[in-house]
């Protein structure tokens, strides 16, 4: 019963209104919370009462609780469930759910691309959902009729969906998200204190996601450790690229590879006004 | 008569109304657009023109250049004539002025810091440097009355002004201003380009100022070789301490060195708004 698991219980109250929706938190507070903002039909202190009768569970905590939450639902999972989750990592999840969850339940990943630097029920918004793209991932042993039902289930909350495996899409995400998170943290880590009141609107920018919660992305990061590793390396690699023309004096190739650079990041920006999602 | 030069003149015509600005541009295209939209008192084609007569003399072209027009000016400039810059590093051009201009002529170095994407004379504005910071450096041999005439000089125009060495401005600004130039170029050329249609807002700020002209850039990034690989190397090394707590799993120290990073630039935040330079 965060930002995320409110938001997807709303839209699901909004798009799907004939669908019962339970809401878990172990904190009185969060469900007093919840219950005030009329998140879900009922809002559950345990564990086994919110999910016992359900056909899908969405997990919304910190990806590093995925394990020990699966071990404790399965017991109490009718057969047939359908299990997923939010999380922005999905190659351990994927592991872990292929140790709890065996016949008769059915785990398939999700990663719906929408958040905000707000947390909490209270920020919660029945259209966070709206023209997100969501991931869903599949593997060779991912039951057909689950991953239909739960591409159905995001489209219904206005998605766009992409299936893609577990290890693409952490290395896709672990590259292209998870790395500038990692790159804005260590361009502020390099700077002095002092010199950072001369920062322009470039430094602002190109260190903004350094300002996010740091147990989420501690989470993030450390449930896509090779992702993350590799693509450190391959920052570095493009780094030391610069650093060695520089030194040499040469700025052709440094023109090359900012160019480079410049062009990419333009190809990006038409394709995404293209998609509609940049105008 | 690019867009910084014509903004300057612009803003000298609005707050120093008293003063002749004379202006110089090599294209007779420029000059012709500089004329309609009445950017100066005269436009001049012919540099010895444009400058015989200053008592202020201000380079508002690439920094590459400035040795070569130090050494064409030098015969024409009057004694006492102060000339200084418009441009983002300051060693190499003090530098250079030190070889061409001796007794009564005055070199002073200039940064405002204020700009924009766009470029040219057409997007010329009377208030770009409006409550810009302007860096106005100052070495052992600078003259004081100059100083001083060119720290009027941006204070008239709305600058705040701060005075530093050459060397002090090139650390800072190589490590605030360049080093994230660098490291958004790194960033875009160390991913691949059909995974970048996966990105979000995290990548689009962090890798934004990519999308900046190439050759401005070049020109930025080869007059401070020495504190950009400089900046760069501090880079590596904080990317590399991020990479050895992600492989051994050191979740801790991941979380520690997030924490480091999100509390350094909050504190920035903080200074910028009581500086009232964000609101």
């Amino acid at each position: 019963m965060g930002l995320l698991g409110s938001s997807v219980s709303l839209s699901v109250k909004r798009s799907l209104p004939s669908i019962f929706v339970s809401g878990f938190s172990h904190r009185a507070s969060t469900r007093q919370k919840a219950r005030q903002m009329n998140v879900a039909d009922s809002i559950e202190p345990s564990l086994e009462k919110c999910i016992q009768d359900s056909d899908l569970v969405i997990l919304a905590t910190p990806i590093r609780t995925f394990e020990g939450l699966f071990s404790e639902m399965k017991p109490y999972l009718k057969k047939g469930c359908i299990i997923t989750d939010v999380g922005s990592t999905k190659t351990l999840p994927t592991q872990w759910a292929a140790k709890y969850f065996r016949k008769n339940l059915f785990y398939v990943g999700s990663h719906p691309i929408a958040g905000s630097e707000k947390r909490g029920v209270e920020f919660a918004r029945d259209d966070l959902l709206t023209g997100a793209t969501c991931i869903v991932t599949r593997k060779a042993s991912t039951n057909a009729k689950a991953l239909k039902t739960v591409k159905e289930f995001w489209t219904a909350l206005g998605c766009r969906i992409e299936v893609i495996s577990p290890q693409d899409h952490d290395r896709i995400f672990g590259w292209v998200s998870h790395l500038p998170h990692l790159t804005a943290a260590a361009l502020v880590n390099a700077n002095r204190d002092g010199d950072m009141h001369y920062a322009g609107r470039g430094f602002m920018d190109t260190s903004r996601v350094a300002s996010g919660p740091t147990n989420v992305w501690t989470d993030i990061l450390m449930t896509n450790p090779k992702q993350c590793a590799h693509g450190i390396g391959r920052l570095i690699n493009e780094l030391t690229k610069l650093q060695t023309a520089i030194e040499k004096g040469n700025g052709k190739q440094v023109k090359k590879l900012l160019e480079q650079a410049r062009s990419k990041r333009e190809a990006m920006i038409r394709h995404k006004i293209k998609k509609k999602e940049l105008f």
